[in-house]
């Protein structure tokens, strides 16, 4: 399906109506197109699966463009050059680029990133050393700004977003509570990515147990995953305490009509009065001159081992709906990676 | 009743249910406390009536500890002395101090603030040149930033922080719209206060209404007042819009048990994600350290005209339970100020 001549590629067949199902997306098999003057032919290495992705299936009002019906899904890959038509890439380049859910994409020259291997692995720029990475440390150096012996808190945490935010807290002197699904992600938050505590969602006692787990309250929140979480993080949350936003994934399947109460907007909004709190949504392009700082920092860290990471890889382009529909339940345990 | 040697005061009979009611009152008379060492006795001028004493009626957690049930109404008053056991005030002397919903208060001379005279009517040290003024002009200083060509929205605008908010707001270049009840308020916030455009928020097509008159979208929304207000803003709001949240008026009288649905917190959290808002709670005590900035600049405006007032005056102590509950529903036209 994927040879050389052909591109395998997924395009959006129609607007999920909550959660996404398989039938949403519809593979396609394609002759390779020719590379028009600047263009670059590449082959995708891996794939990133992201959460904002649910976004771009729908076309409510957003900081981006919807998917086209019939489009290609967008998404961000490490790929390997295979044909250029300009001096400044060879055969064999490793770039970042806006491939898609595809096998091999053809673009613009300006359109790639050089990445160095000799940073890491090249799946890294992806993860820690890429726009996940990113996003957990332009959140904390601009909005969440914790401070040596506050508590930050956040969900999702073996994900490659949430692990990175609770380690490089840690790095700037703050407790680090994870929320996790399951013992075994919980377990992995302690032993593997040294969080100071972790908490199961999925416990039936999850507002006491996180309660517990904060005896001081929770000056930082780092929200990337919204829905009840919040709601348990709210009554904690201590006077001035920042809540960076970055996804609110728990909340991207919602339908476009009216939820069922009760409502919990007044209750908010008065909390974020009676306790100076701050809320603020973000997203990496908001501060490009930022990353020069970021990549300087967390590289150093994660070559010396102070920040550690986690990918989850699935092999094969025709896994990627289904893997993708598993990441928005929860089930994937690390940075979620496609290699066509 | 408050002759020279007794003192009238109302206290917190009951803590609302809801909406107080003047039953949650209780008028009282007391001989006039003798002064202890370092104290003064004041007679109170003018009590100012603020939403923000709703929320001390309550005992939820709060920035403030609530009024006792049988204690002394809090507020903040312009006072004359009376009788002074210090050198550094005489008989005679206008102050502001936290005197309470009393005719008389006695305090520790170190609790008291001299009012200038010379900057305008005593009145105004609880309205544009008080914490109402400060409240407004901080609000837009540390979390609003009106850009010129913003657009600016603020409701309960004849009120004395709404109204501020939209005369400086105009003064920084941003183009101020008004949210009042009534329209004899909206054609007062043209003609008094200078504003661009007025909605009456009793209007049926409200939101509509909102939307004609922000045709560039909302880059500003003070939040004073919460509830549908804040529903009509939200689709509104631009990127990057500021929220500075300082009261939710609407919100105060809410039970305390769960609202009825539909649920628009996820909706909320999304758009502030998606539309990378800040919402952020204030009080004026925050930012201690603006205040002499804040009050060179209006005192400013006020004596040059760019920033006008109205007050609302209610005559008797006793009439101060009512004059609350009405402002609550909206029904003052003014800064309210009770002259016991």
């Amino acid at each position: 399906m994927s040879g050389s001549d052909h591109l395998t590629r997924i395009v959006l067949a129609s607007r999920p109506d909550g959660a996404p199902v398989a039938s949403d997306f519809r593979i396609e098999t394609h002759p390779l197109p020719e590379p028009g003057p600047g263009e670059v032919v590449v082959r995708v290495l891996y794939l990133s699966l992201d959460p904002y992705m649910r976004g771009r299936m729908s076309d409510a009002k957003s900081y981006a463009e919807p998917v086209a019906l019939g489009g290609v899904m967008v998404g961000e890959t490490v790929a390997e050059v295979v044909r250029s038509t300009v001096a400044q890439f060879a055969t064999g380049d490793v770039v970042r680029c806006q491939g898609g859910w595809q096998s091999h994409a053809v673009l613009p020259a300006d359109h790639l990133a050089r990445v160095d291997p000799a940073l890491g692995p090249v799946s890294t720029a992806l993860g820690v050393l890429g726009m996940p990475g990113f996003t957990a440390w332009v959140g904390l150096d601009r909005i969440g700004q914790p401070q040596a012996g506050e508590t930050l808190v956040v969900a999702a945490a073996t994900g490659p977003v949430g692990a990175t935010v609770g380690q490089v807290a840690r790095l700037r002197g703050a407790r680090s509570v994870g929320i996790a699904g399951g013992a075994r992600k919980c377990a992995a938050l302690i032993e593997e990515f040294g969080f100071d505590a972790a908490v199961d969602h999925r416990d039936p006692h999850f507002p006491e147990k996180l309660a517990a787990a904060c005896p001081k309250g929770i000056d930082v929140y780092f929200e990337n995953v919204g829905g009840a979480v919040f709601d348990a993080v709210l009554p904690l949350l201590n006077p001035f305490a920042r809540v960076p936003v970055c996804g609110v994934v728990a909340t991207y399947n919602a339908r476009t009509g009216e939820r069922a109460g009760p409502d919990r907007l007044a209750g908010a909004m008065g909390a974020i009065l009676r306790r100076r709190l701050t809320v603020r949504g973000f997203i990496v392009y908001d501060f490009r001159d930022r990353h020069d700082a970021f990549l300087a920092e967390m590289a150093a860290w994660v070559r010396n081992g102070d920040v550690r990471t986690r990918e989850d890889v699935v092999d094969g382009l025709e896994r990627a709906p289904e893997a993708f529909i598993g990441m928005l339940e929860g089930r994937n345990f690390g940075k979620l990676l496609i290699r066509p």
